[in-house]
């Protein structure tokens, strides 16, 4: 049994079964607040330095040339690249259907507010290197940055031992339309596009997933006043299913999370007495084929599986659980939808694994961790936007509002807030004093 | 001349143009973290002990009774009465016009990509006290919240040295539907709304503005994984006027600014050389008549007037700013809109004055200060919201979308994530391999 199995859990146990590992990035403060420091002070020198130091490559450029560009479109394997644009008009369509109509509306006469989406003009999206390539993100996060008609998207991504970037990566930035990319990694990429250097310019707002030191710089910078897309955590799964859901696709679902990092969690939920057992039989036989096996046995053992008495009992945990994917994997999966309050995305019935939303169902997989579903959402077209709100007053609207808010003004003593109705009323009727 | 003013300034100045009064909440730190140490610790008797100490008042209870509710409602002066109930049809009928519509698409035969919005469950706000009892403020966050159908709203506000809530901010809760009101001010206000305590539920997420101590305190929460409505500073207007704005317009409008606090900021940008001299005169007559004169003249003293050759220059510079409140008083203020990538709220027009939108219009008046309006947006329905995608995919959507997800898998050696799809595709179509 690698899971955890917990039957029936009284409701006082139900936070410490939601708690996920605590994130320890207190340590990694002074090595990453000295990072930021170096290349606020040092640009782009600063930058080479860690590159020779975390990436063991010496750049000459920063910014990946157009030949590199070229050389990436051409060696990569057709096979994937049909892949990856098939996956990419999916998340097209999904996203360029989540754009916010213009909103007008006359309040009362001749008092008119709007309210208009209008792009962050320059954001930075980080993609990690190391073993997993993760072009997937590229779209997740360029494709909605150039629907919202950002002005400028750059991307840093740490280059590999001989100073390239994985063709995938290239061959998805351009298919996305970005243009501008930077061989940097690590806390030393947040730092550069936070504070700028002569090839990097800096952003508005930060994207992307990363290590502790991607998360840490983050946080850092965010405390700086820079905009991040949300608080990062560990990526994580909970399946609900019932007794007629196969023990080899819940199996085969968990792992598919568990083999993210050490620190991933996965979590099942039941009302079957009977599946916890059949999954773990299938989690043996599936895991002894799975090249990442050391990574997901490690995981598993930080996770649980929950047997409930009651499909509502259950989502009210789920609920406090607040998932970042989860999987409804029971009989008449849609009519459980209703029941969750607090989820990033969800993954309904048998038949559609995490792993869908994860690449190319539509859906963007920037979701948030740790329990931050109960009030945060996932990326989508508006995290690349603000929301502009505009108001204009006839002299009806004047008028009639006018007073209003001279007696709200004078109730909150604020008495110049209400002098720039009162001397506007007096000079549109003179004789109304 | 009260304004400093700046004729044409180079590019180069304009970022030390733009930047504002540097928030010094360092130094609170201590004394903040002390502050929710205690709330954590002793929960309600913590409460009181604070109140005792700040509030100078000896409290029983800490939730409103149902009896003062009452008595407010009766006290209040029905002309503030009907006019907050004014206020409250227009921001109830523009925020209500916010809601985003389910989304359904199908992104591919049998894949279905859904979006739906959800309210936050629990939502808490803070009204400060003091000399301005900001009963707007409880409009502004309680509209939504109810709109967006919070299940739990709480709201904070320090009681005077008697006791007691101003009735202005009792009355409009009741109106909003807001029944859960607690008399705590300041920091330990952000930490029981945080922690929760005996009487105070913790929350999803705060909203609402504050002192430096609140500020810094929701700063601190943030850390902690808190979602708060967003980043702080000190509010500000900046005025776009040209040849024919009226002086005395102008005027009365940086004043409403200026007279929030010492820490306002106005700035006054126009491509008329003859404006400033004519706004300073103005400037001068009627701040002398203002009841917060000495706190306006101080803001007044940290506020620039720019003259710049050109209606797009000017606007560049705007953008650059991103200011909080922008005014666009000029000759066909309706064509400058487009000009704007960066502000929180526009008031068009000569007869729209930043204090309509402050109380009444039916814009919100929770907007990003300091720059952040590059990349953040006001308070709107959705800050009340998250927004929760779903997706299903049907034994067709499987079979078309399945095979994308193995290779782009595969690409990026995430194996259980092919699995997850290969183990479904061979169950349905044993033959198929």
């Amino acid at each position: 049994m690698m899971m955890t199995l917990y039957n029936n859990p009284s409701r006082n146990q139900w936070a410490s079964l939601a708690k996920r590992p605590e994130l320890e990035l207190e340590y990694l403060g002074s090595t990453v607040k000295n990072i930021l420091a170096r290349v606020k002070k040092s640009g782009d020198q600063a930058l080479k330095d860690f590159a020779g130091q975390y990436d063991k490559v010496l750049l000459e450029n920063l910014q990946v040339s157009e030949k590199e560009f070229q050389n990436a479109i051409t060696s990569l394997d057709p096979k994937l690249k049909v892949t990856i644009q098939m996956a990419f008009q999916n998340i097209y369509k999904f996203h360029y259907a989540q754009q916010t109509p213009f909103l007008e509306v006359e309040t009362m006469p001749g008092v008119v507010c709007q309210r208009k989406a209008v792009a962050i003009e320059k954001v930075g999206i980080y993609i990690p290197g190391g073993s997993a390539p993760l072009f997937s993100t590229v779209l997740m996060l360029g494709v909605p940055a150039k629907i919202a008609g950002c002005r400028e998207i750059i991307l840093c991504t740490p280059p590999s031992g001989n100073g390239e970037i994985n063709p995938a990566i290239l061959f998805t930035a351009n298919l996305v339309g970005i243009t501008k990319i930077f061989k940097v990694g690590g806390a030393q990429a947040i730092a550069a596009m936070t504070y700028g250097t002569d090839s990097i310019p800096s952003v508005n707002k930060i994207f992307g997933p990363g290590n502790q030191y991607v998360t840490k710089a983050k946080q850092l910078v965010a405390m700086e006043g820079m905009a991040i897309d949300m608080p990062a955590g560990p990526s994580e799964v909970l399946i609900f299913a019932d007794d007629q859901a196969d023990p080899d696709f819940i199996s085969a679902d968990l792992l598919s999370q568990a083999e993210h990092g050490e620190d991933s969690q996965v979590v099942l939920v039941t009302t079957s007495t009977s599946l916890p057992e059949k999954v773990n039989k299938a989690i043996e036989l599936q895991l002894a084929q799975l090249p990442r096996k050391v990574i997901a046995e490690h995981s598993l053992r930080n996770s649980r599986c929950l047997v409930f008495g009651s499909v509502n009992e259950s989502f009210e945990f789920i609920n406090e659980y607040a998932p970042e994917h989860l999987i409804i994997n029971c009989a008449e999966a849609d009519s459980k939808v209703d029941k969750v309050i607090n989820a990033g995305s969800i993954f309904l019935g048998a038949l559609t694994p995490e792993a869908a939303g994860d690449y190319a169902s539509g859906t963007n997989h920037t979701l948030p961790t740790n329990g931050f579903a109960k009030a945060y959402s996932g990326v989508s077209l508006s995290s690349f936007q603000k929301f502009i709100t505009v108001q204009e007053m006839s002299k009806e609207g004047l008028m009639r509002l006018g007073p209003v808010v001279e007696t709200m003004a004078e109730a909150e003593n604020l008495i110049g807030h209400k002098n720039a109705i009162s001397i506007r009323l007096k000079k549109i009727h003179p004789d109304s004093e």
